[in-house]
């Protein structure tokens, strides 16, 4: 397993409601591709969303994201954290 | 005070130790600008780091990365967190 910051564009206007509803749209269904997403952060203004999660690799994060309704446009693999 | 994530560019190769030493050197300085750098997470193979910090303003933020020798590319309040 390994962590993962993936990162959402176009998302202005984002309201709180919308982060909670798309977060939990991903965690019904991640422990069917053995991912945990454990954060995510939202720049409303700027239309960004960052997303940290524990995974078996990039590809299932956004299979996951994908079904949810909401694919990342970039997903990086973040081996070093303080 | 609010969050806020930051974004460096062109950090290719970056080391855990390397990481852990620019984490630090903002830690030394952050009360002094009344920020809390809270995690830093980095893609050495793309070469970006990411920074959720505490503080009262992106242009604090910055003040610490800049003295500290690292000013970011991009510094997005992020006031929506799940």
């Amino acid at each position: 397993m390994a962590k993962f910051m993936d990162v959402h564009r176009g998302m202005t206007g984002i309201t709180e409601e919308q982060l909670r509803e798309a977060h939990a749209a991903d965690l019904a269904i991640q422990d069917e591709e053995q991912v945990s997403f454990e954060h995510a952060w939202a720049d409303p203004e700027a239309g960004l969303v960052y997303c940290l999660s524990e995974a078996p690799g990039a590809d299932a994060v956004q299979r996951v994201h994908e079904r949810a309704g909401h694919p990342a446009d970039e997903i990086h693999p973040v081996p070093l954290t303080v």
